[in-house]
């Protein structure tokens, strides 16, 4: 039986991006059309996209319209492929640590580049290979959770961190798409969900998307992990990725690292669950990564209002790297990867 | 030299009980005055008194308020004493996990159950002797303090949850009373507090006691000391306590055993500091510590706006047990104690 989510959360639609906007949620469910190059880099930096598959698609997206602003200037063919492949390498700084982002502007440089159409022609390639990302997200999100659904014990609870879910990418998830296939097969597992401060996106956005979707969801903030997993009520974690090093290291968001240490403390198993374009084999190890440093508000304050005394500093890493020594497997959409992660990586790229 | 704190949190004044309105932290630090027995037992079950050591203070008030009350009702001096320790045993459960409650009612019930006065005699006993235990509670602190301070790397910095500060106490602090110790030694020691969700303890009252006392201190979200630590930017973790059994099991506010687990898993030592009357030699281990279950409000709502979806289940341990294997010492006014707890624990009492 297939899981159908009610949630498309980027699509492209006639000549802009339709995206939900993620800010809003859970307080309103509203959608935004971006429609400049420019409007994309925001909504990619201030979040109202997030996810590292999603904002794969939206940089994607964000090419689509940058080639639409550069036809309407006159310029000749050339001038327009050499302005496009800068504006590409623009979008890619609008946030530094998930790989997608790289990945889905790197297919639409080669669509760039390997093209012999005219300027509308190639705008047209870009449209339709954004397309095809968008549709291959799905399909990819779906066989993810299909392989994920068989290490979810019958009846048993998953722990995940912030969100990888239908709303971090075009419409089903990582490690919600997981939830998702398990959940089609049986209705009596149920998510505890980490609020992830600092942007809280596991209280915001995962009891959102599970409420939504009317699977069972229990919200805990962050230090609580431990507590439970001690009472037996945790069977399995699975939390998504923005970059996975060649030696299975994995970046995502900040807190996995604590949560993957409470499990391995507690002998329960924690999973990854990520398409092969989080994978980043040009980096070695996790330490290569880099971590995204994000405003010190994020930290002090909650909805526009502050939570701790002015004089305080504040470091704000969006995002901490697992070593592979805790995770015990990543679900892919060829797959479960196992230790020895280095090898088991190199066989399949 | 001593370090002197500007923050007194809790003082008997003639006739009522004077505290710092712990809920208005950090946007205005006001004083409340409590008068009748029944609102001090509101005042410790809504946390505008909290922290173990000074609700136990506030406990104690508590009996003194109850004591007036009686007094003025006409009773034999036997009905008094009969009533009166029935309110001592019904403010013992306005709170169920500190122990330090319990510990200064029983102590206050010693008092009026040994005492050869009359009525107005028994009051003056109780108030003469809540005064004793605010000021052993300070003095407490600062050997509590002095021994923790031998513990302080030299221009260390120390990771602490919650807030086991001169707001937790009558004012000095047990972690916290370390962390002035150590700084008046050396002022380059530093302070990492954990915002400590769901009631942000660390956030709004550590942040806010530590920068009125010019100690510098970095606000972390709880999922991000992992980060710290690997990255090599704590070197002792000190947090306070609510309850301690016969083996050094550890009950404190929720997040505590997270972060335990993670100062082992990177090989930081973990202390526990509080005053001897936190241990319970009644009981043989953590697994007997009763864990108070809070509302749901706590976690859905921050600032009485709601940060999740309708809809969501919550669980809300206000406490979780840290298991002896994980402390390194507790340090008390006593000195440290190590482990074998069961046994130097025994030797103490």
């Amino acid at each position: 039986m297939e899981f159908q989510s009610k949630i498309k959360t980027i699509e492209w639609v006639d000549n802009y991006s339709k995206m939900v906007d993620q800010t809003k949620i859970p307080y309103e469910y509203s959608f935004i059309n971006i429609t400049s190059g420019d409007e994309m880099f925001t909504a990619i930096r201030t979040m109202i996209v997030r996810g590292a598959p999603a904002i794969g698609i939206a940089g994607a997206h964000g090419i689509n319209l940058y080639a639409q602003e550069l036809a309407k200037k006159n310029l000749t063919r050339e001038d327009f492929v050499c302005e496009l492949l800068q504006k590409a390498d623009y979008m890619k700084t609008s946030r530094p640590t998930a790989v997608n982002l790289m990945w889905a502007v790197e297919k639409q440089k080669e669509i760039i580049k390997n093209s012999n159409s005219d300027i509308n022609g190639i705008i047209e390639e870009l449209v339709k290979n954004s397309i095809k990302l968008e549709n291959e997200d799905i399909e990819i999100n779906k066989k993810i959770g299909d392989y994920g659904a068989q290490i979810v014990p019958k009846g048993g609870t998953i722990l995940t961190h912030c969100n990888a879910g239908a709303l971090a990418t075009v419409g089903y998830g990582t490690a919600l798409g997981v939830v998702r296939s398990a959940y089609a097969n049986d209705n009596t597992i149920k998510v505890f969900a980490d609020e992830t401060r600092p942007r809280q996106q596991g209280a915001r956005i995962t009891t959102f998307e599970l409420v939504m979707d009317n699977i069972p969801v229990t919200l805990i903030t962050d230090g609580m992990c431990s507590y439970f997993m001690k009472k037996g009520m945790i069977d399995v974690v699975i939390v998504g990725a923005d970059r996975i090093a060649a030696n299975g290291d994995t970046a995502n968001k900040i807190g996995t690292y604590t949560v993957a240490i409470a499990a391995k403390y507690h002998n329960i198993p924690f999973y990854i669950a990520a398409p092969l374009s989080t994978i980043d084999t040009s980096i070695k190890s996790g330490d290569e990564i880099p971590i995204e440093e994000r405003s010190a508000e994020e930290v002090t304050h909650i909805n526009g209002q502050r939570i701790c005394a002015e004089g305080v500093n504040i470091i704000n890493p969006g995002f901490d790297v697992t070593p592979n020594e805790l995770i015990t497997g990543i679900i892919t959409e060829k797959g479960i990867i196992k230790p020895d992660y280095k090898k088991s990586i190199a066989e399949l790229f």
